[in-house]
């Protein structure tokens, strides 16, 4: 398998969101996030980073 | 191993930009691209969408 954990990026710090994830997809002007398991969550960021070596995504905060 | 396959969202179709992909990160305003045998391309795009699942990475084209 080759989940991911997701973390976001809030002022320089990495604050992690959600382990085991295989999905990320823009969702009602957000990311929606699922996980191995189908939990969801949404979140206001949009993606920065993909690192599948390291299983990382980061995820930048949307303005505002 | 976990790569994917990147695509872009040109109008709607999915074109090709790059397979074996181990990371994607902003670089210079645009987007690079790095495969597992370390080659790089550097695309005008943002990343849309991660299906892991399928090994896809989609990106959208960056605005202008």
């Amino acid at each position: 398998m080759c989940e991911a954990v997701v973390f976001i990026n809030r002022g320089g710090e990495l604050e992690k969101v959600m382990d085991d994830v295989v999905e990320v997809r823009p969702e009602e002007g957000k990311l929606l996030l699922v996980d191995v398991f189908g939990e969801q969550k949404l979140v206001s960021a949009s993606i920065a980073e993909v690192e599948l070596l390291d299983h990382r995504i980061i995820l930048r905060e949307s303005g505002g």
